[in-house]
């Protein structure tokens, strides 16, 4: 254990819950859980046997490290009033999108532990398989989140700023749009009284077949052949639905378009 | 085994591949490919050890079932010449596209057995899991296909071929466009010196999530919460990508306008 005071979780959404459940499987004492919301801090903190409140005035004051996992336009707010209650502690946030930088001013000791996953309440995740991103503003504290990440996790990276924002655009395409699509698949098979669950078996080769293919040499269907036949036809059932229609046409284009320039390096 | 006279193969891509090779460990005797081409023909025969032509009018006329797996723009010239050399057999293709009708006029006898699965010959696929969808032109028939389905899948089900059309276009977005999504990413890491396999966990799990939550509730992310600084900030980093800017600023509208409206039953 790289933290001897103690955490404390600012946020209890997906990220901080599974986060804390992690934390505390390692045997790390989570002090205190603060949220805005009340039902939220008392629920993380009844799953993590630990205190809560909803001021940011009354967290404690005592810890050693502080995780901040709340919704990126709250920052500006709770950063400041946070950092105040004690200046020797370590500062983190989780947030893809959010620079370093932002505590600039507000603390000594600061940086970020991003985890690249998709966290759902509703859902275990095994916290060991999940990259975590590194960065902070000292060697020494970016040797002592690298430690406590390899207690959660078996694979840990450095990764700046500038990377962790396109690692947070490629997650968003990779899981945000992909479950996108399959929300629209849904919702088209529904319409034509067919199951989802037919596309079970579909999703999860897909998702198989780029742990041994690149996604370029992995891809096929209509729009890789530019088979315009079957084009065609598909544009013209989506003739009632010109948002999916649209969505067809532009992704079909860039696949095309993909493999006339050679594919990226694996 | 519901074919006795024995099976031919008219095509050699991935589809026939795959078939050819789940029919023969279900037993049956295939007893030839047929491809324009002569290197797929000859590979596929050797693979299933049987023989081969890529000379339509060489096709033997002895068999119980031929299986048309070749592109939908050939299936114009490829069917009137094929159904010629026999009456009474079962003439069935496996594009998820193409109607019944198609064998119109053209054969007594015939249907369509669609896998939905996405096929490369560099993979193996557990056929048993993969959904066949079959539709043919006597209820004798369809009986007939559907038994021999499942002589090779668990997933047997009978479609329409408005439903194909739509489980197609289906098909399409969980698996086509979704891997467009996994190249896209992979094009944007590389340019920013990050290994593609660091997405591979959260491919794995946004795929298992759909298969307990509906794709409306496994949904997370900026556009889910309309995070607007988020947005901003990646598509200000996509500056220089305007095609992917595009796309996400489309999907993103479109992932919260779904918030907006009920998610449709599971």
């Amino acid at each position: 254990m790289v933290v001897s005071e103690g955490i404390v979780l600012i946020g209890a959404g997906n990220v901080a819950t599974h986060l804390g459940a992690a934390l505390r499987r390692a045997g790390y004492d989570v002090k205190q859980v603060y949220s805005r919301t009340e039902a939220s801090a008392r629920t993380l903190a009844e799953r993590l046997d630990t205190a809560w409140t909803t001021c940011l005035d009354e967290v404690r004051a005592d810890a050693g490290l502080y995780i901040v996992s709340i919704k990126d336009s709250a920052f500006g707010e709770v950063l400041p009033q946070l950092t105040r209650r004690n200046a020797s502690a370590l500062y983190v946030h989780t947030a893809g999108s959010m620079p370093l930088s932002v505590w600039e001013g507000l603390a000594d000791r600061y940086g970020v532990l991003y985890p690249l996953q998709t966290f759902s309440r509703r859902r275990e995740v095994d916290c060991s398989e999940v990259p975590f991103f590194v960065e902070a503003n000292s060697a020494e504290d970016t040797g002592l989140l690298c430690r406590l990440a390899r207690e959660l996790s078996k694979r840990v990276f450095m990764a700046s700023t500038e990377q962790r924002g396109y690692l947070h655009i490629a997650a968003v395409f990779a899981c945000n749009f992909t479950n996108h699509l399959y929300a629209l698949c849904q919702e088209l098979l529904a319409k034509h009284d067919l199951p989802f669950e037919v596309m079970l078996p579909l999703i999860d080769e897909t998702a198989r077949k780029v742990h041994e293919l690149s996604p370029a040499e992995a891809q096929t269907g209509p729009a890789v052949r530019y088979d315009e036949n079957v084009i065609s036809h598909h544009l013209q059932l989506l003739a009632d639905r010109p948002d999916l229609a649209k969505l067809y046409e532009l992704l079909s284009k860039d696949i095309f378009r993909s493999t006339l320039s050679p594919p990226s390096p694996r």
